[in-house]
């Protein structure tokens, strides 16, 4: 942290750089958050001029000075408090740099935030497309657009940014209104009112059906051990999922119930452990290769129900990741982790609510690819999946300690007693 | 543990003693056990005679020589292995001591356990009353009855039985008949089917009304805060609840709730929190002390809603314990604990079904004080409380991982679309 | 919450009244919390001066003119901004209301936190003496001193401070200065650099008992269980332990493993399970009794080493409080919750380091009624007491997910290597 | 399960079949589990020999007729008993089928258990290499050998053993021996003697290193995060980790913390949090990548401390797999997890010991892998992680619920006190 050393004769020569922040900055805790990280880098500010919005909602204004002892501690800080919305009043273009080599960034690249982004060119601010954390920035050829690139599909000689300057993010701003991703906010509590929150998650369902959004749903194979398929079949039918994500366990003890009423060998319906059922899950396996995958099985009537069927059967976009546990796997499971994230990327562009249910590695996955505002719930009995979702630190993450199949049978209820007219 | 001292030159010369063991001593696993502790305890066998129940329901029967080093040993041995049903077949009456003074028992009590037990007296075999864990054997001064007695109970001149002899123990057998108290078992898994658990435990509420039975809620304020109250309520009012054991928390909130809408300060019906709501439980607090007791306020018109007041319109007998983190506490509240447990144990005398949710406290206290003939039902988010309670190690307790609410508002669900006609 | 109706015709007449804030106001997140709760209780506010420190560590200053809608509404917001150091400029002595019942406040009675407070009486602000959270505040018949009353021994006539006019409460101000409390603040992740975090609690004992500070030690019978009992003693021996605060749990199984050898039956230094065992506790707690009291068996070589014998040879001040779920108890414990927490009340007065390992319930307790200017440091593996523990929002509590056993061995390795000298 | 239909008129014909089971039967519980699972599979018994041991140490032999309503039952129960050691006394040989295309199964194929297997060849009995659960069992073409095969790794021709008829499974024994692996048993209570499982693991690390044996290290990221990269440098160093499996997510912080000393952008020496630091370990892969690999990293002076060069100078073998949740990955990452699976299979065939360290994801996949005989110590401060690992049933595996850090800091000192000398 700060340097200890204690300059003795000299006044250091401090370099100094207006930055200018505005919004709710004070109400949103950024001009805390900006004046405590130039401080804690080693820096120190003095505030030039500032306007506070005379009600909660007027936005804000602050000027600051921002000195630090070298050049490099003031670009170390810039940065920081860069990704806090705090911008040079003298803005400069983003510095490029052409990749010097295929699947690797430049040294000195700029890191992506989840956050909303954008960089100046040729003195003009233009916002990056694809927005996702832990990326690389490149700009097209013809320096008109911008967008997120993962390290691995660089090519050289593509055009990446480099440094903080020119580069601002947009921190989300709380909003006024009072609803559950306020509420739940970063919490992980087990003793908060559920219903309410139950009731809030069927809204935004219904709203996001409603309004032509689409749901992506992320689900454990929890789902089905705990007797929940149905619930997610119903949810399926009723147009509330767009698109699946899951591993090859949700698929297959699905696949298991279906054809033999077990998942993992427990007897679903009746709870009764079938001594041999620690079989059926790779019996169910092999009937799926057997027949060339899920959607054949489908269309041949080997698989009449289940979350799979009803994938197939509704046009729910359904994407099966790998991982190193899975047994077989069924042979739509995409083995590669890197063809599965470009597939799960390509696939999250476009959606505006996420509910996770029961997966660590998938909702971290996920978590991951999406851009701070989009919306998700994640549900979990086990609370470490919930804080390592909410450490995401968006006012748009709740975490839901909870009981997978309870849960969901409320939220099915919830929903059906919806007032809204089914969708068009 | 064994000795490491090695005998040079003489074979020790063995004490013996036949014991019988019968039941379903196989299947139930009882056989193995003996075995087990006989030789872990250092001693030997030799089965001189078994028949093995020719069917799965077939009892069987085994001769064992238990072979020892010394008296002592075969003492110790007989003691443990009396705890599984192993009776020497040569018996003798219990050995009785006379309390020596108020509040303690004679050094080398027997110690009961929470099963079915018997005692000799004069030649006969005569059950043991009021058992229950961890208490000593008074024997009345007639010799003709006897029962478990705490160690604070016991008064100078108690006939108290010393030793194991003439003390028998009658270990549960598990029934070929396959219901929730098998399936579930000691498990504490939260991937089981739900729905089929939370069938069963609205089928033994069921049961247990239908049949007179007296079913005990042991409760924790969690029930408040999730916002599961109205449906504890509704179990009240609909006869499935005859006894409530709770602390001053889970009255207190409910309280709150009754008169400001919050629990800790959290608006139960809409998830805001309410920033003075912290000090609404000690004004709930305050107000029913100003009125006089629970009873009172219900009378006086002052508490008009919640599950303490429908304790009291419904005539359910409550007891609320206290313990040292306790805000007032409220006037009803036993802020003894040896009082607490004294009125606890009077009154889960006859109480055949209890269902435990959300306190790690109360749970296992209740825990303590009934026989293992009792079925109880322990629902908590947090597996240790789960995972303690399954520890009694009985067929008859089933821990559920799961969340109060959801859980509460399915129980409440299947008992209505329950086909019994209501309690007449 | 905000009232949904809307006024057509008439602008609302406001009732107002200017407020000032000062300290690290913004840096603490004090003014942004205040304009919050101002908005969210229905006021408004206007910033009529704002004079922000020029360097992190400058105090800034605000003077904000509160506006609400009723003299009700403006009291509610009063009293709640004032629990943040929000005090109006006009000032006015505390009102006082004599109690007319024992054992209860007046409707209206001032709720205290457990945050350094101040009352305004005759222009004078003195400090309250006592501080504890959930109490009312009490004023000397002379009216020179003020001070935190429990509710249970409110006595009739008792002057006890109505409403929040006159109270005026400093909220802690976090420094710059980064330490162990400021660097694990509120997080219970258990993913945290646990090296560090021993050290830092290593070095705040050292310095607690070397300045001559009081450490109090609250703890569960995990402690005994996980074979940690050598850890605390040496810990006693050394000086480091000044109070023990303790349910008969862990005094129970600490003589049983000094009796027998086991810990609920579980031989500590082989990790064998003792079939017996189960028996060894009551029979530990029945020696006990026999022998007067844990002070009287050592004093008699009946008990010879563990805890409890370490806290009577070097004069700890050890508290056994009962709870529900106790067997036997030990003579030593105080069965009466209220009594214990009376006596718990007294000895926490001058604690300056608490330690409070694997108890929930000891551990909460204790944080009732700590101020909140003690640190604490809360160590359980069940992160949800670690939760219970933080949610008391103090810059002065740790909670640390870890294992109690490795956990005290290195912090007693931690301790061992320590350069400072041995106490004086 | 059992069918409910009565049978009116008939007395059914009953097929049977006697098989003989032996070994320690009843101390093992296998007789009791044979005779359990006839019944509950539909069948009945009758017990036609028996010869129990006469010491706890005997083997007893049993002779039971199996009786059931079909030959499809008969064949189902003598599957299901056969896993447990029960063989049919008039022996076949085991039923092969070519396989009809690649990476399927035929239907009906025998699926592997992780237990000790053999199969009946033209009268002779040879063992299954490769053992492993959830595959099926492929003979040589010229008939002399037997292993498994995973279900993707099947080519049409392959000669796989369907049905169940000649093949014989092991069950482990429970030896009189009283160790770690047994007492610890499959519980995950919290609350067992630490200092005793942590002395037991060392014990076996350094008999194991005596022996020549293999010890594989699985591990996930909390190592590095929690500070203990430092403790597992030590192990490698010293000899006792031959095989490291590990996620992208290990690697890439022991690298981040090798290069900017963070881990997560957490500064572990001190405990900050640097706030420019998630870009920290991102910018750690993107150097991997341009440096070309880990090994050459190491090689070229850019990876000069931590874990993974600690691997690399002392020729640990080690492996990475790739998961979804991967940022990057680093270059060294096995991206496909077909691939990954094959590689883990080829390293673990003779691996002896297997300690897993704070990753689920990764010590499932490894606990499939290995087959039963292996020691197995999981450590996990996550309970659900522990409960999973052991839900495998072996004696031979250990779950533990401890923190990271503190765990391998007295794992450390325990391997340094012992009395050993080195290894050779």
């Amino acid at each position: 942290m700060k340097s200890e050393t204690i300059e003795l004769f000299a006044e250091p020569t401090l370099v100094v750089e207006d930055v200018e922040i505005s919004g709710h900055i004070i109400d949103s805790l950024i001009l805390p958050k900006v004046l405590d990280l130039i401080t804690t880098r080693g820096g120190s500010f003095r505030i030039k001029q500032i306007t506070i919005g005379q009600a909660r909602n007027d936005p804000s204004f602050a000027l600051v000075e921002v000195q630090a002892h070298s050049a490099d501690e003031l670009a170390d800080i810039l940065k920081q408090i860069g990704d806090h919305g705090a911008v040079p009043t003298v803005s400069h273009d983003c510095h490029l740099e052409a990749a010097d080599m295929d699947a690797a960034f430049p040294e000195g690249f700029y890191s992506t935030t989840n956050q909303k982004t954008e960089v100046r060119i040729a003195g003009k601010w233009i916002e990056v497309a694809d927005q996702e954390m832990d990326c690389g920035l490149v700009i097209s050829p013809d320096r008109t657009t911008a967008r997120c690139l993962p390290m691995v599909d660089v090519r050289r000689g593509d055009l990446m940014v480099v440094g903080h300057a020119g580069v601002r993010v947009f921190p989300p701003e709380r909003t006024a209104q009072r609803h559950l991703f306020e509420f739940m906010g970063s919490s992980v509590s087990t003793e908060k009112p559920k219903a309410v929150a139950i009731r809030e998650i069927a809204r935004e369902l219904d709203r996001n059906r409603a309004a032509g959004g689409r749901t992506l749903l992320v689900g454990g194979p929890a789902i089905v051990h705990t007797g929940s398929a149905a619930h997610v079949c119903r949810l399926i039918r009723e147009g509330y999922v767009d698109v699946l994500f899951a591993g090859n366990a949700l698929a297959t003890h699905d696949i298991e119930q279906a054809l033999f009423g077990t998942s993992l060998g427990v007897q679903v319906n009746q709870g009764n452990v079938v001594e041999a059922g620690h079989e059926h899950h790779l019996r169910a396996i092999n009937r799926i290769r057997r027949a060339g995958g899920i959607r054949r099985a489908v269309e041949d009537g080997v698989l009449t129900s289940g979350i799979m069927y009803e994938c197939v059967r509704n046009d729910v976009d359904f994407l099966l990741a790998g991982s190193i546990r899975d047994d077989g796997p069924l042979p739509d499971v995409i083995t590669d982790v890197l063809e599965a994230q470009r597939q799960m990327r390509e696939r999250v562009r476009d959606v505006t609510f996420c509910l996770m249910i029961a997966t660590a590695l998938h909702s971290i996955a996920v978590g991951n690819l999406l851009p701070a505002w989009v919306k998700v719930v994640c549900a979990d009995i086990n609370p470490s999946t919930v804080i390592k979702l909410s450490d995401r630190g968006s006012f748009q993450t709740v975490g839901l300690v909870t009981d997978v199949e309870p849960f969901l049978r409320a939220l099915v209820a919830e929903l059906a007693s919806m007032p809204t007219e089914p969708t068009l």
